[in-house]
């Protein structure tokens, strides 16, 4: 799976599921709306540093992000 | 932790752990040892994509490049 993908779909449902709206993510890390849409839609190629930034909006860990949906 | 160092400690630990020197992964991936080298010392801020790159190349999941020790 493309990285951009899966780093997009892991984002936009630890989002959800921490009922965050991306205006309200882009209040607490800076990063705009669009850019925030851009990356659900895996158009995005974010560094370690912006994984990080997002992983403590929404208090879950980096990691999270790169986990596939089968468990790797 | 700062996550470029966080990166670079877990890359150099794994790079060593499969027995794999800085030049045989720029020979596999295109990156060079020298940017290798600065990754490992915490001084890069890879990319979503440079992580699965360099997973590939040492058998790895990209999500292994963001544990941190305490299990995180």
């Amino acid at each position: 799976m493309d990285m951009r993908q899966l780093v997009g779909e892991n984002f936009g449902r630890l989002r959800r599921e921490k009922g965050l709206t991306q205006e309200q993510v882009e209040a607490q890390t800076g990063f705009s709306q669009q850019y925030l849409s851009g990356l659900e839609r895996g158009q995005r190629n974010p560094t370690v540093v912006t994984l990080f930034e997002l992983a403590q909006a929404l208090g879950v860990n980096p990691a999270d992000f790169l986990k596939s949906k089968d468990g790797g």
